[in-house]
């Protein structure tokens, strides 16, 4: 039957990430490879207590079909987050519920993205981005991330050369890379998308996750209409309930509920009325700060651990927020071989070329710190750091 | 920013049904119209305690992220069921949780169809299907549903004259016309498939609520790995939990498992382990002959006020299980113009042309008796029966 398939499903393979995760099964590695939350932080009791209240007050119609865009109530809840954190005004009609963010990049996918199309992405780029749009066979450029945000005479060139329909950013504590834009940067890549009739995705699963450093403006506070923004319930209360949404203006709105209808009816609303009744009984701002008080010493662990053990030559961001950071080896070693010995050593990452369309960078890998205690964060960089020096002392600069 | 649209938008446009819906809204409005289960059947106070159960027991490990394939208990769950109700054995590994079958659709569009590729769906079909296949941009083509099955000679035909991949079918009670395919269509049906490269669709949400009747193989049991089937707990457990099943070979598993991760990670991991629970603490099959007896009584009283109050000109189906029944009107009346009259009256249905891809039979509807009592059965007809009337005294056939 393989001569079915559809041509999108030619040279689509597993994800590699899948594979490495399979050797983080063993309960001897060490994982930085996953992008988990630490579980600590789901509020299993709360959850508990929302559902038995809602079940008993509500009865039966949590159960029923519901609508497409998702509970109004919860919309609400969503918009007047923005309103009191951005103070930006989006109405509850120009949000959608997804289940989580995962598949608002599908819904965009769909609705914009026609063969060959040009979508720009941030240079390495959060890797189911990639793996979402592909399906829908654009052609990817990537710009590259610098400290403070992308190159903007690199974007600004590509934005001339080609007819970009859709710029995916993460501009808070990025996937894989931790790196955040400064508030001149976002200012910089908004005037520069002004001029082009370019949608901007932002993409903030983190954002609320900042341990360090002052809250910046969404880039809508800069675009506007021209931004979409996606949002997530998953790092904040708990992934397993698959909520996350997609703001957007009324025209792109109506494109994607036909498409969110055509593809999954609505998302769970069993688990839209718990999340809101746990809302309601509960501050998210309180829940919030302790999971920023954690991850931001964890991450204060990693980067001691990392002063302690990597040999200089290895740099690395430095993350004022969210899960990850980034690891830059000297470029004549290769993270994939580095892989090889970690493994060995019970310690497990991701290689950063899974995050480059042209598979650039090999000399690159994402670690996160938001899943691992202070011990296994301890050993797992010193194994990890054993395993740099052995694959230094082998390998030799060409 | 209209232009940005990919083509696969063009001419798509708000489900129609989604526009009566809103006419229901209003209390005063009987409805037939949407394809609601019955709340009452809904486990309410079962669901509240299995989530309890779940929490105490499990604790932070149901809310967070999980694999893409679903909860491997659940899978076997769903293994066995199909081993004891039809003697075929699926591997788990076959078998991936999807946000109710209709996201299997998606997945199964975007794995198989092509611009331009042939799709043939019987005549009607549902709407979902239709909608969800419809983004892909197929050639379809229907073929006639009879009273016991879709016409083997026109399947034959169509079989013989395009190179057709996919034929999406509903055996059991379908939607919309509550028709079942006899045995001997069944074993016709596999016969003509079997000689040709195409995947047979069997989409089965409504098999298990037959309230007459013997049960029937499924097309598994004659095509093999040649046969896709769709389920889904929507109508047997709850819709709101958004939990439905894909069963495919190995090689079709593959590729859908790669685009099911694209398309938004995996499924509610945390409604999947409610479900299993509830599964484990009560006997689904206790459970769905209460549904399954009180959806037969409601189809008879359905049938009776039709016999009662509809004029002698309009004949019906005769399902033996499913939530829906299928009217023909005289071929010179129109149900939309029906549609009109009946609102006037406060009662509402779904006019049949949305089942046709290109909109023939304008003299049908569909009517759906799951999600009404009595009372409502007996004047909903009675309404719809004086709007019938009305559009005969005025029309004249031509």
């Amino acid at each position: 039957m393989t001569d079915l398939f559809a041509k999108r499903m030619d040279n689509v393979h597993k994800s590699f990430i899948r594979e490495i995760l399979k050797i983080t099964e063993n309960p001897e590695v060490i994982s930085f490879a996953g992008g988990l939350p630490h579980p600590d932080f789901f509020p299993v009791k709360a959850i508990a207590d929302a559902t038995e209240h809602l079940l008993k007050k509500e009865g039966s119609t949590v159960l029923q079909y519901s609508t497409t865009e998702g509970y109004l109530p919860l919309r609400e809840y969503i918009a007047a987050r923005y309103k009191k954190r951005f103070n930006i005004t989006i109405s509850p009609d120009e949000i959608l519920i997804t289940n989580g963010s995962q598949q608002a990049l599908d819904l965009l996918g769909k609705i914009f993205i026609d063969t060959g199309d040009h979508v720009l992405l941030e240079r390495p780029s959060y890797l189911g981005a990639i793996q979402s749009f592909s399906l829908y066979k654009p052609q990817f450029h990537q710009v590259e991330l610098m400290e403070d945000g992308v190159d903007i005479e690199a974007l600004t060139d590509l934005l001339a050369q080609h007819p970009i329909k859709l710029f995916y950013g993460m501009p808070n504590f990025q996937n894989p890379s931790g790196i955040s834009y400064s508030e001149e940067k976002r200012h910089a890549v908004a005037d520069c998308l002004k001029q082009h009739n370019t949608i901007f995705i932002e993409d903030d699963p983190y954002g609320e996750l900042r341990f360090q450093g002052t809250p910046l403006p969404s880039m809508r506070h800069y675009l506007g209409d021209q931004c979409v923004i996606l949002g997530s319930f998953s790092k904040t209360v708990a992934p397993a309930l698959r909520l996350g949404w997609i703001c957007a203006n009324p025209e792109i709105m109506e494109k994607l509920l036909v498409v969110k209808q055509a593809s999954d009816l609505h998302s769970n609303y069993f688990a839209q009325r718990v999340v809101h009744q746990y809302l309601q009984e509960h501050d998210l701002d309180d829940h919030i700060a302790l999971i920023q008080k954690t991850y931001g010493q964890q991450r204060n662990l990693m980067l001691q651990a990392i002063t302690k053990y990597f040999p200089e030559e290895v740099s690395t961001t430095q993350p004022e927020g969210g899960m990850f950071l980034w690891v830059m080896l000297p470029e004549h070693l290769a993270a994939m071989d580095l892989l090889n010995y970690a493994t060995e050593l019970n310690v497990a990452f991701v290689p950063g070329e899974a995050f480059y369309v042209d598979k650039a960078r090999p000399n690159t890998l994402r670690l996160n710190f938001s899943n691992a205690n202070a011990e296994q964060i301890e050993i797992g960089v010193k194994r990890l750091a054993q395993a740099i020096k052995r694959l230094l002392s082998e390998k030799v600069p060409a």
